[in-house]
């Protein structure tokens, strides 16, 4: 089958990779579409020394179990079920997990993907690919007010403006609370102005210590600083990205002010799906690239473009076999 | 009067001090005894730029207002009722505070202090002058209990082995909860053991992820990534002492186990208070050291050493007029 793949720390196309063979728990499924996420880029640089078929952001068909022949999107972590962990009902942080695309386990920039049939979760036929596409960083989202109880009263500030930030913008919009913005681009600003959040150009004048929940989605050293600086004491700030590098930081502020600081990663897929299914959220014109998977380099290339917001590889699967 | 001060960056005993006055809420308090803390050793050394009278742990009898001849404790905020914060309920984070012996307030190491009355807290005749003085420092410790929610089915972990992990310790034990201490000291830890805490020397084996809450109260840089490893996912990083310096650190674990950090500051005198009067917490023997106001560099030097628990300044009013 065909693939984009990380092999000796090189993004590849492969046009001819065995199709993936199934573990007792895990099905096949049939990619139609799969995003290009920040976490993809960074595994082209380096992070994780991935080495494998990338992408975790996906629809397509079951081939077999119970989700045959229907559409599906796949939640990443992929857990042993075993370990204290799993049997504290904390499976994304399973001790012998394998994420999908990320770590130890093939990822869905191909035609067919193996996953856990119990990670799968069927979209409706009123959901299209193009919204599908996005459940799983939308469920990344949710789960930063499954963490965080936010009421229509509070002040939201999220830092940053690309995909992850408004994946974030569109969930804590629809708690009620106002919603600031701070980005470095203009043109992506736009979105979150018309999604309702007030933008501010990072630089220009922002209250100090006036949020009561700061979500950084900068991914850079100087996001948490910044954060810091605007959430109000006794405030919470959640970490959406991760910096991978060590940086120097002063956490004083933490202790000072006894902010609450708050680490968040995948989320809830069932939150996500339902959002879209009953049109709370509205995910039209995201995609602003298609690429085919033999394209691979000018789709990683396009996804680092401050033009681009979402970048998808459509996959067909002509000629192939499945099953 | 007779005062400890910091003066152009240098601790010194003054003999001449004039007696302070009351702002319009405040009343004076006689200091009958008062305890040095890790930071006022920090103001010693520089941090917050402090000048004037030092000393936040204190005792000592009011001279006027609604306590006038009482015993009374002191909550060192001061703060000014009429913010946002102030409004909010946020009155320990009050924009126009200044701090007991710490920020812009002389403090209690001295035969007579300023204090604002709603600061003021009686403690009743079963509580000795040697257990008052720790209502303050017991007081910050039982904050974490008030801003993290604990059961005793919860494996607690507290990093580091001095005056404020002992206070800690003292009220993560009321939690029932299991409780291990990681110190550098085999004396100190020592008196962790007596408490019923397991005890750990720093570089021993301690099973990664493994607490549910972890308690940094090493004032170390070392402290947050010995936390982060020692911490299971989703738990509990209390943050209780300050780094003031930056300092390389990252900050992955955090969003990767999605991990809690909460600040953690002043806590309330009242818990503390009753606690101690209905003999809940053992505070005997914790003080090691006693020392006149003119003996002051001597005070410090041994509050800085290894065999020293708590140095407390026993200060006498005979010949000063007060009122
Ligand atoms: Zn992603
Ligand atoms: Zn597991
Ligand atoms: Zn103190
Ligand atoms: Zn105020």
């Amino acid at each position: 089958m065909q693939a984009i793949a990380i092999r000796s720390g090189k993004l590849v196309f492969e046009d001819n990779v065995p199709a993936p063979t199934t573990k007792p728990d895990e099905v096949l499924v049939r990619v139609t579409q799969a995003g290009i996420c920040e976490t993809d880029l960074q595994l082209v640089a380096g992070y994780m020394d991935f080495t494998g078929i990338l992408g975790h952001e996906f629809v397509g068909f079951a081939q077999s179990g119970k989700f045959s022949g229907q559409r599906v999107v796949g939640e990443i972590n992929c857990n042993c079920r075993n370990c204290d962990r799993c049997k504290a009902g904390l499976g994304n942080h399973c001790a012998n997990r394998s994420v999908v695309g990320i770590f130890g386990h093939d990822g869905a920039f191909a035609q067919t993907i193996a996953v856990p049939e119990k990670n799968l979760h069927q979209v409706h036929d009123n959901v299209s690919d193009d919204e599908a596409v996005f459940v799983e960083p939308l469920a990344a989202a949710f789960q930063i007010t499954d963490q965080v109880k936010i009421t229509d009263d509070q002040r939201l500030l999220i830092l940053g403006d690309g995909r992850l930030a408004f994946m974030c913008a569109i969930v804590l919009k629809l708690t009620g609370a106002p919603l600031t913005v701070v980005g470095k681009h203009s043109g992506k600003l736009d979105r979150f102005n018309a999604l309702g959040a007030q933008t501010v150009r990072l630089g220009a004048e922002v209250a100090p210590e006036s949020f009561d929940v700061v979500v950084d989605c900068t991914g850079s050293p100087s996001g948490l600083p910044l954060a810091m600086q605007l959430v109000r004491p006794r405030g919470t700030i959640v970490m959406k990205t991760t910096v991978a590098a060590s940086h120097d930081v002063s956490l004083a502020p933490i202790v000072i002010n006894e902010i609450n600081l708050v680490g968040s990663r995948c989320g809830p897929f069932d939150q996500a799906i339902a959002a879209i299914e009953n049109g709370n959220v509205q995910l039209d014109s995201l995609i602003t690239h298609r690429f085919q998977l033999r394209n691979a380099l000018a789709a990683f290339e396009s996804a680092k473009q401050g033009d681009a917001f979402k970048v998808v590889f459509e996959i067909s699967n002509s000629g192939e076999s499945h099953g």
